[in-house]
């Protein structure tokens, strides 16, 4: 049995815990925690980036999903921990285990502070179902785990109004006439994005998104920060003052909310803020559960916000197209792997000025490993690209001037038949929901069927929404347009397409064994100026498609216009910052179909 | 000032009522209303089919919708009734003027059997803000209108099991299992069309429904049928009496329902049940809000209702097809009009077996009057055909094999090249969503989009649903199942697709002042018997398109090969029911494109 769960275990046992959950979060919601939090992943030795750890007396387990059943399975062996492979048949969640073995008196805990409230009050059901308690004070790991590394505390630094497009203070009129319409006078703000957003700062608190570890809290007269005062320097505390921006010590936070007085109406986000936090609060305070503000406000992309994400857009293109060069003329024979060209694609963004740092982590797979939407190459699983097949690239980069996330599926070499169909049937799709011309009011949940009738068409389909909003220089996965038609409480793709909105449109196919295709460009929502009641959307990205997989018979003639105009506008938008003999080559695999 | 008005003053002044409300609606929330639920129309002289009326000591208001602002401020001259013209820009809706003109302590009173829970709760908690008070308990109309008609009682009869295709032992069992889910052990239904459908009856009390009058409530043990006895012949008896189904006298319910134990849990949905009724639930017990289980249950068509549908489409296409036959040879040049083409349609209509009545008032619009989408043609708006441009035809029939609902537009002499684009883009979107294979999971607001797209690349949309589910010699509007982009709380077309269910297709274009395109077929979703993850969708209508007013260059090629196949199909369906020289006809005008 590994050591740490025995550990684990006499703590518990000393404080009369039964059952103890680790999850995988930190205190803000965020989707990648820093090193600080990987508790999970301490106790359990399973490494991967999403999984629940619970402990009882007479059991451990580990709850992850698909992606993570062989590394879970093969980092889990001989410690005395059972995996629980989510979503397959017989296998209970941890909602349904818990329901099973909790029983009256039992204490039930967890650091309130990993855990947003909706979910700590889903659990808090089952427990007072149950007859148990819960105790949400207790961070038990911290107790043993030795060489744990602080909280990040990285400089921050401000964003200029060039690249943000609207003052600190517009944007807090904007929150407060929010907040006014609401009847709050009081908001609490957790989600390092929407800080970030609303200060017009950034950092490096957190794995690929440049933000900044801090809570927020506002009132119609007053702002403060809670932040890690050694993040701040000089520049930054002048920036603050002059914005009248208040700050407090990071985790003071706890006690001033516990202070607030009776009568406040407080609101807040229960997706995207802390148990720990909403514990704080005072009885007689009037909470108001709703969106953050921000949320919708940050995804309306202002019109300086659209007018740099074409820039980077535009480099990232370039990094991007003459990485395909790079494949088509040298990867086979240079003998590159997965790895070796995800560090081949770093340094051409790289070479991109005002580049900051990759926006997720590489997606590089070749042949059936395509057929992983979430594969992530390692030294174990990587390949040697060969001459032949699909090569699946989904990678993304944060810039000054925004941020990108682009999936193309190149031809390695010669491809079958069925390669070329599969491929021509995404690109359509693709395609589809890229030329929609649609009502204001139209929510992702319509728009999707757009991107997946020419593979319904076929009785194909893929188990993923074909797309997500994305953050200016934030996170790459954020609210609240996506496209999906199943709708759900946790993905709000019923929420409606508005101008500035910039989204993912990525389809796909996995057949399992073989290869995978997803084509993924980022659209930008915009009025149409002729009525003003029809929105369309604009593409982003600019990397040409891969002629030598399409079949064009299989493609309308307003599907091909769209794909010949398309590549016009990638070959003036990324020719410039190319060799002159990649731009011969880019002449070619744009020409028109 | 109309004398009834000063009648209703007086009583109101003399029970010391401020304000009274008179909507238009029977005791089940019916969508069309008998004569003596028509006291909104006696009080007011507004005659239409909708329309709410608010009397208060010093203004009486009618709120009605577009199709009526005409035909209302010519009926309401010098009644003193102000017409508040819904949905125009600065008229306030009827909320909106309570929330203005209810005072501290004023009355504000309706007729609680006339009004749903539902929207009662939302006029409660309107007085409850104002500090108001709210009676319901009163038909105040009822004391002073002499020759107001008697409650629809006519003749009750069993629809047999080849035609219903379940037993009501069947049935019932599915319910139960529903309530025992949902914890109730006492279910309280007051819907019309489920009660029939549930039972296996039909009856005449209601306009274009052949519906019972009624009340039901079931235990796990018992069911109870309040309905007026004389409407039960012996025949009827003796299959309640074989069925173990209890009757006791319409009006019982109320007293019934307030003497229920304590404890019981009642489920009932507050959309389709008065508010009278659930007022008598007694405080102690439980009260589950959540839909009819009947109402999804109606909704999937059993194998037997589908195939009868089919019988019953092919009975009415041939109606509809010998209507069209005489429209395109005679209706011109013998002088008809909207009127007298809808007597003829009707006498087509009644030259078929087991045809039972209309399943709505017939849109029969010439011209301009196409443009209207619920035109119903009178005396004074008639209009005399002449040989050029389009005529709306939207109608429908109950047959004991199903109901029906068909809009063709007909081209009757020259069409501009604006109609031809207009009825070609229209004729496509119905195809597409027609023609949608999608993923079991689909909702109406995904598929809705479908029939829209041809219509939003040119700019164009229309402002209504693309349809509503249908049901079995039923309500012509049932649903749950329905296509429209907009999700809402009342339409529900979040509601995924089923086998069975029976749906219509009808995009259109509304050209005002010029002339209008709807195009409708009722349309049956199936499994896909290759794959059962994926539904599809079959047209149970069988009238052909017309060809003259196609423009084939501006369709695809997979467009133009479904209208040729459904050609096809409806010459084998409805050819057999024609005259020889009408099938020589019937063969050109379903000739392939």
């Amino acid at each position: 049995m590994r050591e740490q769960l025995r550990q684990l275990r006499d703590v518990m046992t000393g404080l009369g815990i039964h059952a103890y959950l680790i999850p995988t979060d930190d205190f803000h919601g965020s989707e990648y925690v820093g090193d600080h939090f990987k508790s999970r992943a301490y106790m359990s030795g399973f490494t991967g980036s999403a999984g629940t750890l619970l402990v009882m007396e007479d059991m451990a387990g580990l709850w992850t999903d698909g992606r993570y059943f062989l590394q879970a399975a093969d980092q889990l062996r001989n410690s005395g921990i059972t995996l629980f492979k989510m979503g397959e048949k017989g296998v209970p969640d941890i909602d349904t285990y818990l329901k099973k073995h909790l029983k009256e008196g039992m204490i039930f805990g967890f650091d309130g502070r990993c855990m947003m409230e909706d979910k700590a009050l889903g659990y808090r059901k089952i427990v007072e179902e149950k007859g148990a308690k819960m105790e949400t004070e207790m961070d038990i790991v911290n107790g043993f785990w030795e060489d744990r590394p602080e909280i990040s505390c990285r400089p921050a630094w401000v964003l200029p109004e060039k690249y943000s497009g609207m003052s600190f203070a517009d944007k807090i009129g904007m929150v407060r006439e929010e907040m006014e319409k609401k009847g709050a006078d009081f908001f609490l703000l957790a989600s390092l994005d929407d800080i970030c957003w609303l200060l017009n700062v950034r950092g490096d608190d957190v794995a690929f998104t440049p933000v900044v570890m801090g809570y927020l809290t506002c009132t119609p007269d007053e702002v403060t920060w809670y932040v890690q005062d050694k993040a701040l320097d000089g520049k930054m505390k002048e920036y603050l003052k002059e914005n009248g921006i208040l700050t407090k010590e990071y985790d003071q936070i706890y006690e001033d909310l516990s202070r607030l007085p009776s009568g406040t109406s407080v609101l807040y986000q229960p997706s995207r803020t802390n148990y720990a936090l909403t514990s704080c609060l005072p009885e007689e305070v009037r909470r108001i559960r709703a969106d953050n503000p921000t949320e919708i406000l940050k995804a309306r992309k202002n019109p300086t916000e659209v007018e740099n994400e074409r820039i980077a857009h535009q480099k990232d293109g370039t990094a991007l197209t003459r990485f395909m060069y790079y494949l088509k003329k040298h990867a086979v024979e240079a003998g590159e792997t997965e790895v070796s060209l995800a560090d081949k694609l770093l340094e051409l963004r790289k070479e991109q000025e005002d580049y900051v740092e990759d926006s997720f982590s590489p997606i590089i797979g070749y042949g059936d490993h395509g057929a992983l939407p979430h594969y992530s190459a390692d030294e174990e699983s990587d390949r040697r690209i060969e001459g032949k097949g699909f090569l699946l690239v989904d990678t993304g980069g944060h810039y000054l001037e925004g941020s990108t996330d682009t999936t193309r599926t190149f031809a390695m070499g010669p491809l079958t038949r069925e390669e070329k169909e599969m491929y021509t049937a995404v690109l359509r799709g693709h395609i589809n929901l890229s030329m929609a011309h649609f009502k204001a009011g139209c929510s992702g949940v319509s728009l999707d069927i757009l991107a997946r009738t020419p593979l319904w068409d076929l009785g194909l389909d893929y188990n993923h929404g074909t797309g997500h909003g994305v953050g200016y220089l934030l996170n790459v996965h954020e609210g609240p347009n996506a496209f999906y038609y199943r709708p759900s409480p946790s993905r709000r793709s019923d929420s409606v397409f508005e101008e500035g909105m910039i989204t993912s449109d990525e389809p796909g196919i996995y057949l399992e064994g073989k290869f995978g295709v997803r084509l993924e460009n980022l659209i930008v929502c915009l009025k149409d100026p002729e009525d003003s009641s029809f929105l369309y959307f604009e593409p982003l990205t600019m990397v040409p498609f891969d002629r030598e997989a399409v079949l064009p018979e299989l493609m309308t003639p307003k599907e091909i216009a769209w794909l010949n105009d398309y590549h016009e506008q990638v070959f003036r938008a990324v020719s410039p910052g190319m060799p002159p003999e990649e731009v011969e080559w880019l002449r070619t695999v744009t020409e028109k179909l």
